[in-house]
């Protein structure tokens, strides 16, 4: 029977790369994903499973798709991420975004694509399974505060045993499948911090107090947190990713406002950046005279990968011969946060890797206008994942 | 004759005040005064006077207004300017900007009522005057290129023989009139720098260029001119008024854009500062292995007040013996640059200052959201170039 | 035999102490330890082994004994460091340093003075031990270029199989042994960087060039080096020990120069390291207007423990049942950089350390005029080598 | 007897440069200069004249001397200081310093010499004068607190009615007399910051707290002072001659110590600057999570010239007809700060000047070490100040 469900599976790749487009060519903001929530429904509607939808509460768009064997066993989650960027596509692709500015940069496309026809697949052969697994469409993971707790809060989780997730990398080889165990994506914080100084005219820098000259000295302070405070053995990173102080060339502007990201693969980093950064926002209001509205917020934990679902899942997956797979190897911790921590807060979870780095062009990393994915990882994914579950269900070949 | 017209002039300050406050909940941009210049030129209508609108081309609403008494003299031109700034008005003023996000933030308002009741007043003593009078309503002045370039390449000053103008000043204290031969406004000169790094993920910065980093340490260098480069002895000034980094806060940008304001009161400053920032910003591009595009363009000239006019127009306001004016004083240069400049590269120029530091609230400087004037400022204006005009066209009282 | 070994050195642990007690008192600056040099090899003038001074070459101070059992088997050498550091002591120990500016502050006393007292009784069982060891009594650890390239020049490790080395670390709990293998500690770089501006007078920073304000440029941007440049999973550190711009308060100085340390866990940070450092320094040539004299150059490799033999070593420890050693345990990475690397480039080697917290007050970093140890350590490092020695060469108990 | 007076002083021409360059060869620091008070007073030993010395009480070596027409009339003190530089010479003279490390590289051995045989000349010519002159020969000019004040609380200035100083300025062209009144050269303040981190292993910056970090962030913050805090208009300067931070190039240093020079043509602007400087250390502490000492205090006052002397003094040069001078004219103010400055404030003095650029090599600034002056400046300034002296007194050719 898995034979024949990894060729069904093989039959149907030419459906996951068109749904995979579609939704590449249709991309929806987090929190706004209304139509691709709508089309990931239809999807299932003429199907023979349940399925629920708005999941999360208001302006959440969660859908819960139930696949029950009708024999006994466990209760396993499948986890799929399906919102977009905001960000300006520049790839060129036939298929490329229809909604200017939104762009499908994080492969959640792929994500989405590679579980419907799974999930299709897995209800075709529903009579083969045990036990019963539930398939999380989920939307907002790039969003703060994400999707997931929503989901989590409505109770997205009751009665599941264990969660598996799978990300596509661009910047990993295809052909592989990649594991870790423990903490294996940072933790993020979140800060915004608003810079208030006084405005005037440029030609009378002593009648104002120029917010943009103290920004940027905190801009230069902040680097040195990374560079002088922290452990350098440990793993953190601050990024200012938005220096807003767009104004007229000659008017000294009233206020900037700064956003940034923090991230750290343990506890004691996240606190103490965050204690630094605190501190020099308050050095900054005496150094310069201006008035500091600092926003700190916990955002996505560390994701924990349980160790021994994760040992089991690459092992079920090295020992199933997929053919499309080279090699299934342990890689290093990944610096970006995921919101599948919070599932990994909740039950015993594993989350992995699907090599997806383009073959015949050059590699983006992700979030770049031009990121871009080999799609032979959507079939990889599907049958990895099935491997995963077969293995974990207890279902025979 | 002259004290009847002073007295005329009392009669309408109503009338200035009234015009002043409807401009000012009318304000227009730079270069798009279309409703400003209507409501000048309908003014003007069915008055026993020449009027020209669209002087400046295509896209400028420049007025010129020929008063003329039909008898021989000289030909003097007086100029106001009637444009706004993108600020949003926060006076609470009862006839604050319908406009939102536009206001009357430097008294161009002011300028423009007191002229055209000036000019009315003119028009109706024109059987007394001698010669002509060029009434200028000038666009634009606010925005680079400025208005005046283009009006006098339309030949507004065809046949003038000098030009005076007036600036009403907050921060000049009521009831004074203040002037100064020689340089006067400092020049200035504009920069936009474009610097671009490579963009990516917040949690990954070794495979991006963060430019908001570079772009905060240019920030800082460029605060090195003023305080090592330049003799202290001379008056420069660099405002980088927008730092336009508005971003995804865990995204890096590919690029930032800083826009950037200098001054200075002689062309060797000018010329040093535009070396140094040149050179910084190709230091940048080695330092953080960034792309620095920079456009450096020269703006405003130094204004020049020709001593000999300043002094005729200086005393003919000291011995007018016009009641609200308590003194006129010479001032020190001031800051900001004016595109009257370009006035008086033509000819010899003259432009003074009215005091109009409110008298019962609190002063805020030009381009401040709070600015505001002593409406006294209007009638004083008013008086003080008529003064200096009947003076200059040899009108005997 | 074993065990008789063992009572031996804790009957002799008043005279390590007393031997470090002296050398603490008695520090001598690397390249400069010719008293305690002459003071180590006076204390084997007596016994019955060969010693050769002078290893190394002109200024080296560098000492072997060959312990030579006479029966075959392989040659280990085990090595102990005896420079001190230009530091002034503020312990307020009763054997303070008597040479004031020269302090013990790395615990290289205690390694010279528990392998003393080793050597000594490795001596005295000389006949039942197999094959040979070596002591190698290495001076000038602390100093670039270091000893150790010297005295393996100079055929210090002619016929030696392998080499073990120890550090007391004040930093670790006392009573524990500490492994690590493969890479260990840091590799190190180190930069001297003159940067040439004008001098001048303080009144008029525009005839003059400032290094001081460069060279500050200089050390805010090498910070983001570190916190933008390098991959966060990776250990990069660079570190300004000196910045020499001492002048007087108001003259413009010709020239600063700094001096920085830098370090690394492998070569592709070594390497982005130095690379972005030679551009900063280039940017700042441009941005500034100065000359920048960069000496870089590459120090203490990687240090690498050979995975077997460190194994080997911590299973021959922790199976020996000393009664002070109350665990032996893998450590993380340690961020110091050791010239015992160069021993590792040669042959395979292992270094391991020895926790020396002092227990009843408080604990100091290496290289802090208070740094103190726990003088337990040293009877636990004779054993533990002693350990490792036996079983290494097979000595059966 | 003018006539006569100068020609005197024309023949002494070679022993004024003689004394120059012997006491250029020979410089002494501000108090110490010991050995070169000798010289001066052995000059006057056996002149008909009194002459007291140490005046400014112990290690001040301050000489009056007074010679008396016995005649009545007003009593004018003339000063030239006599104090080097901690400067090392790279002039090449023939008579450069031979106290390495110590050089006139102000002028001071050029004021000394030709204020030596102006006094002389005068004495010899004693009985052609009216009421008293006092020679001040004034050490410690160059070092806070200036020698001024010592030898005014001595008595220097009693029964004197008012005072000339001269200095010769290499960047002023030769064969000219400057003068201005007014504040003419700029008040001094000067601060000595130290800032206090933690000591460390540059490897492990975390468990240090890097003062040169903090303090290369403190020069850059205090560049806005000047770029932004100040009026354009307003002369003000800070330079930090001094960043002692000089240390092993490995070792995180416990503090470093910043020296620093500020300026000011105004009152406001010193206490500006001297405001912001307690607010950018303060505020460093917080940033830094380092400790600020900051030690800020006045120094020279601005330097005031009595308008009517300073036009008298002006007056009387320009129409004496010395032909070794050019033309006497306005300058503008001067940067550097003069202890001079206090005699202004206790009586209606004046400082004027005399140009010294080289006539056929380059000119370097003043405290530069190739400074060097023309020679012709010498009998230059006597000249002036005898046309100066004698229109003063009354002296009738």
């Amino acid at each position: 029977m898995i034979n024949r469900f990894y060729e069904a599976l093989s039959n149907k790749e030419n459906k996951m790369i068109e749904i995979r487009r579609y939704l590449h060519a249709h991309p929806e903001l987090s929190f706004e994903e209304e139509k691709t929530a709508q089309y990931i429904s239809d999807f299932y509607k003429d199907k023979d499973v349940e399925i629920k939808t708005h999941i999360g509460g208001k302006g959440i768009y969660g859908i819960k798709v139930t696949i029950d064997s009708g024999k006994p066993g466990k209760t396993l989650a499948l986890r799929a991420d399906f919102d977009a960027l905001p960000i300006k596509e520049d790839t060129g692709l036939a298929f490329t975004s229809k909604n200017e500015g939104v762009m499908h940069a994080c492969g959640h496309d792929a994500h989405t694509a590679y579980l419907m026809v799974l999930a299709e697949t897995l209800i075709e052969f529903k009579d083969h399974l045990q036990g019963k697994i539930i398939i999380i469409h989920q939307p907002a993971e790039e969003k703060p505060p994400g999707g997931a707790q929503a989901l989590i809060k409505d109770g997205i989780l009751d009665g599941v045993d264990n969660v598996i997730g799978v990300h596509v990398i661009s910047n990993l080889e295809s052909n592989r499948v990649y594991y870790r165990e423990g903490n294996v994506q940072s933790g993020r914080n979140i800060f915004k911090l608003k810079i208030i100084g006084q405005g005037g005219h440029g030609s009378s820098p002593h009648l104002a107090n120029d917010p943009i000259v103290a920004a940027s000295s905190f801009v230069m302070s902040v680097q040195t947190i990374v560079s002088r405070k922290l452990n350098p053995f440990d793993m953190g990173v601050i990024s200012i990713g938005s220096f807003d102080g767009k104004g007229q060339f000659n008017i000294i502007k009233n206020e900037v406002e700064l956003e940034g990201d923090v991230r750290g693969m343990n506890e004691e980093t996240m606190q103490l950046i965050e204690d630094e950064i605190k501190r020099i926002s308050h050095g900054l209001e005496t150094m310069y005279g201006v008035k500091c509205d600092l926003e700190y917020h916990r955002d996505y934990p560390v994701l924990y990968n349980d160790p021994t679902l994760t040992k089991q899942v690459a092992n079920a997956i090295r020992t199933s011969n997929i053919k499309e797979i080279n090699s299934v190897e342990r890689t290093e911790p990944l610096p970006p946060s995921e919101d599948f921590a919070y599932y990994a807060k909740e039950l015993p979870c594993t989350f992995f890797y699907v090599g997806a780095s383009p073959k015949d062009k050059q590699t983006y990393p992700h979030h770049h206008p031009k990121f871009d994915i080999d799609e032979s990882s959507l079939l990889i994914a599907a049958k990895s994942v099935a491997a995963a579950t077969f293995d974990y269900l207890g279902v025979k070949s």
